[in-house]
């Protein structure tokens, strides 16, 4: 894998029109709040005011298996995983449903599910069955980490060359908030026990064996932490290499991405760091209820457009916030001006 | 115009049936958050479970002036009511533009705009040319204000009649956060000052204005806090008047509603007053940047869904809410089951 190219941000201009179009629109400066900074920000994206709305918006849902479900640390079976992909497949999980309503279409990627994968174009980009388990191995191989942000590289390709304009990243795989908060802890430099959340709804006994897991998972972790790669390979897994490699080639092929929730977000850390300045790139959809999403959110200077309790994954809660983000690009796009609408403005 | 008769609440056994359904969804339990209980709020107000997607969402914007802005309360003319009805009959405003996006139907009715109706359809229930000056007169008269609550009541039973499933009312009139400002705290036993916004975006100056206003109305109505239509009368306004009505109405027909921002809830605690337990058939859409907003809702004991910055007013807070709760529908109706699914559950 050849390093990710450096990230240019969205466009001055089309920003600086996007601000000043929003002052001539037909409502009080500033009234529609956050709207009017999204639309701004969709415009800067696109390189265009008034801003398009959406033609083609995909999520991409990154699966794979964590060997470290062997400590006990997630409510369900790692069974569940494959049998997810399959109703992903199906069109019955809760993405499916949201994200039809808001728009979007969704892949399921198979990157390293623990059985065979699913049909030939969900698992094209499978690295590996199962990651290690990070409380007592390494995650990937150095190869398999390449291999596996490489994927998630030629995913964003693949979608962007497909007509993508706006990029959502979801997550399916029991056990994965533990990879994901072992790399929001090691870079923001947190304490563990401050930000481990119960995933799917572990007991206090899971949860006290998570974050055992987590601590060691971070003690191997630290002599790494300044090199993004190989803290996938000690303390991550394939599906956050691949969601990682994924949000960074999003920016570098100047797409907007609508992150979810602690896992996409513990990838969106990572991007970062592989490819600095993404994070532009990208907008929070929601804050979930795992609390080293909100460390991760801040760490990346993120506010969530939506917060309401979820904590499911999928994509389910940046799906959730599509709409809010349609609704900004709309407004900006197609309300009238004063001057259109004749209509006073107030006194200067 | 005759009483309220008794509302009614939710259907508690649709209620039942939807919360037990919620927990055989392929999700762990509660990870979809707020939306889980919306989903069962709407199946409780159809009485049916699983819940049908809203085919007819209708936004009714309520459109008067107010002889207060004589005061200097608005950083806007009233001349721009007016003017703003005429743009929502273009198609141009904010709500136009969101509720389009929603899948909502919007409708202008002009209260007591103070100008010839834009339209016979627009005019069919106008009460009269703008409200009084509430800083120094009542509102309106006794005849008015039961007139203008009537005219509230036949416009929900128009669109109740013509098959609304969901309803959402908004407001247009310069000046008119100065009464729903003072309805709130005649109605929350509140200090002006500590719940007193900037509206439109007024300056200081014209905030000590609005603040003198609010007060000397409020010194006036604090005799008939206990009798709502008297409150209407003396500090209210006929556009204020008519959406009690509405929403009090809306519950009596047993169809759910979306509040919006401080106007609209304003209503909303009168036509609490007017009709008890009609708050049981609202969920609130947005928190405005209004304080006296949040006063109210905690009155009535309801939580946001979405805190956007917003404060325009228009239905737009509840139209930018509304995709959120179509989610919460979506995802009880069409979501595959376990059984279904053949997915493993926690072990319990």
């Amino acid at each position: 894998m050849s390093a990710f190219p450096a990230v240019v941000g969205p466009d001055p201009e089309a920003e600086r029109a996007a601000r000043s179009r929003q002052q001539t629109l037909t409502k009080p400066p500033g009234s529609l709040g956050r709207l009017e900074d999204l639309s701004v920000w969709v415009a800067a994206c696109q390189g265009v005011c008034p801003p398009r709305q959406f033609s083609r918006a995909r999520v991409v849902v990154f699966a794979g298996d964590h060997g470290v479900t062997a400590a006990g640390v997630s409510a369900f079976p790692s069974e569940v995983t494959a049998q997810m992909v399959a109703n992903f497949d199906a069109g019955g999980a809760a993405i499916n449903v949201l994200a039809e309503l808001a728009g979007a279409g969704v892949r399921v990627a198979d990157i390293a599910v623990d059985a065979a994968p699913a049909g030939t174009a969900i698992g094209a980009h499978k690295v590996r069955r199962g990651s290690g388990n990070i409380a007592v191995e390494d995650a990937l191989s150095a190869e398999e980490a390449l291999a596996a942000v490489q994927a998630g590289r030629s995913i964003a390709d693949e979608e962007v060359d497909g007509g993508a304009d706006l990029l959502i990243a979801g997550d399916m795989g029991i056990g994965n908030t533990t990879p994901a908060t072992t790399l929001i802890a090691a870079l923001t430099g947190s304490e563990p026990v401050a930000v481990i959340g119960r995933g799917t709804g572990i007991d206090d006994l899971g949860w006290a064996r998570k974050a055992t897991a987590i601590r060691d998972a971070l003690y191997r972790a630290r002599s790494v932490v300044a090199d993004p790669l190989a803290l996938l390979r000690v303390c991550g897994g394939a599906d956050l290499a691949a969601m990682a490699g994924f949000l960074a080639q999003a920016a570098v092929r100047r797409t907007p991405v609508l992150l979810d929730g602690v896992v996409v977000t513990a990838a969106a850390l990572v991007a970062e760091e592989l490819a600095p300045g993404a994070r532009a790139w990208w907008r929070a959809g929601h804050r979930s209820t795992e609390p080293a999403h909100t460390l991760a959110l801040q760490r990346l200077d993120l506010e969530p457009i939506v917060d309401l309790g979820m904590h499911l994954g999928e994509g389910s809660g940046a799906a959730v916030a599509l709409p809010v983000l349609r609704a900004a690009v709309a407004t900006l796009a197609a309300m009238a001006t004063f001057d259109a609408a004749g209509i006073s403005t107030a006194p200067a």
